[in-house]
This record gives C-alpha cells, sequence and structure tokens, in this order.
C-alpha cells in the first residue's frame, strides 16, 4: 500500500504537512496584504482631503490649513499611495505563492521588496507624526505654538489619518515574518 | 578517486560553491554589522553631546538649544543606542554564521530582528529628520520659525548626526537583502 502511495505521486510523509503549511502561510499573506492596502490607502485619502477653515477672519489673513501646507505631510501622503500601489502589484506574486508553495526566488524578491517600502512607509508615517505631536504640543524652547487649539478637526482628522499607515507597518512587518519563516522550511 | 573523496567527508562538487558563497555573505554580515554599529553609535553621541549657547542674552532669559529641548531628538538617540547595542548584541550570531554557514533558524531569527531594528531605526532618524527640516526651513503657515538662523551650530550638528542613522538603515537594509539570499540558497 505504501509503495503504491508513492509511486501514484504523493509527496513522502514529512513533505505533505510543509507544503501545507506553507501554503497556509501564503494564504495568510494575501488576506494580509490587502489588510495592509485598506490601511495605507485611507490613510493616504484621508490625509490627502483634510482641510479647515476657521469660520472667522480678518481683514488680510482668511484661517485656513490643509495637509499641503506642510512638506512633511505631502510626503506623508506620497509614501502610503506608493506603497498602496506596490501592495496591489505584489498581490499577483502572493497568489503565485498559494499555488506553487515552494518557490523561493521569488519570495526572496519579496522580502527585500517588503523590507524596503516597510522602510519607506515608516520614514513617512513617522515623520508624519513628529509633525503631528509638534501641532498637538508645540514646543516652548523653539517657540513654536500647539496649532491644533486652533486648528481642532483638522488636526484630528491628521492623527487619525496616521493610524492606518502604522497599521500598515505592521502588517508588512509580519508579512516579513512569514516570508522568512516560508523560505527557511522549504 | 571520486566514491574516495565522497567517503572523506568532502561536499559534493554542487555545494562547495554554495557554502562558500554563503560563507562570502557572512563574513560580509560581520563587517557590515560592525560598519552600522560605528554609524548608530555616532549618531548617538553627535547628537547627545548637542547644545549651544548664544554669547548674548537679555535680563530674563539666556538663549541656549541643547537635543533635550526637542523629544523627537531624545527619541533619536534611544533609538539609535538601542539599535547600536541590539547590533553589538549580534555580532556573536554573524560570527557562528561564519562557522556554521547552514544555518537556517538562527538566519531566520537574524532577519526577523534586523527588520524591526530597522523599523524603529527608521521611525527615529525620519522623526528627526522632520523635525530639523522645520527648524531649518520653518513654516509660515502654522507661523512656526526657522531656529536655525539663531541657533547655527547646534543645527549643523543635529543635522550631521542624522548622516550616521541614515546609513545604519541602509546598511541594515543590505543586511537583510543578503540573509534572504543566503536563506534561499540554503
Amino acid at each position: 500500500m505504501k509503495v503504491g502511495a508513492e509511486e501514484a505521486g504523493e509527496p513522502p510523509m514529512d513533505a505533505a504537512p510543509k507544503t501545507a503549511v506553507n501554503r497556509g502561510i501564503s494564504r495568510l499573506d494575501f488576506i494580509m496584504r490587502i489588510v495592509a492596502v485598506i490601511g495605507t490607502l485611507g490613510s493616504a485619502i484621508a490625509m490627502g482631503t483634510t482641510n479647515e477653515t476657521l469660520p472667522f477672519f480678518t481683514q488680510f489673513i482668511r484661517f485656513r490649513a490643509a495637509y499641503s501646507d506642510l512638506p512633511t505631510f505631502k510626503f506623508f501622503v506620497v509614501a502610503n499611495a506608493i506603497v498602496t500601489a506596490y501592495l496591489i502589484l505584489s498581490l499577483p506574486l502572493s497568489i503565485f505563492h498559494i499555488v506553487k508553495s515552494g518557490a523561493r526566488a521569488t519570495r526572496t524578491v519579496l522580502i527585500i521588496l517588503d523590507t524596503a517600502m516597510m522602510a519607506f512607509l515608516t520614514s513617512g508615517a513617522s515623520a508624519a507624526a513628529a509633525i503631528v505631536y509638534l501641532a498637538h504640543k508645540g514646543n516652548t524652547r523653539a517657540n513654536w505654538f500647539a496649532i491644533c487649539q486652533q486648528f481642532n478637526s483638522f488636526c484630528e482628522r491628521v492623527s487619525g489619518s496616521l493610524v492606518g499607515s502604522f497599521i500598515g507597518i505592521l502588517v508588512l512587518l509580519l508579512l516579513i515574518l512569514f516570508s522568512a519563516v516560508a523560505l527557511s522550511r522549504n
């Protein structure tokens, strides 16, 4: 019976659970990429549509705040948009890994690209977080005022848009972890 | 002759160059970790010792700037110090990979820890970069003034200390790349 099973092309006993685990990892990889896309896309849209005009104005100045007033927030939107595009483009490769769970070269490529994208997204998100912190708290030593006292809803929206980006970073970190585990099990 | 060579415990012909390449990668890994340690340690020290007292003062205020005035710079120092400690602690594992180039589990662990540390270092460095940019250029819309016009040498030193950190990020990115390649060749 055992010889017959091996002749019929079934994998040996110890290889079968390995393939199953790697296929499970690949499926999780696919789902998590979609979660990350939702996070980064949401961040990009939430930040990119943020502006607030205060209901009072003087003769010379109309108090208006938009994300594009701060270059760091522009970088945040660009970083999130690029990572979203990358994650969508990486989905076919993720599907390929579900079908062919023993793939090595493509997994290596994906680890490297994921790492680069995670670094890029982290830099955008933490630079924006530093500015958001400054907007909330200000800095008395540098004489930078907390603009959130005036632009309240602007600040809330900007702070909220960071969340999706940090979810994206966490998911990318887990994706690299899973890819490394799958690669070491091959 | 060929049988004799295999009986003497030598690896088969196609495995020998693989091991040699992996050993080469492991040696490069060790050297690059030392480069990264120099970068991040230099950054932490350069930022941590930065302060400037201006040569003039009024009756009430003495103009003094230190890195600890800005919480982001404190985070930068802490992040660099932690990554330096991690890199030094990872050196024995790197030596172990030179000796035993076929190791898989430890390489996987190192990829995951390297990735986490890279994300941590990137967040510290880019948050600091965002604040340094603000200190140089200011922001007229938010009414934040460019403090670098007064604290010139403070700003130069702070900007310079970012360099080591970004070198560390690049080296960690390459370390992850090399580890992934070595893992996929095993």
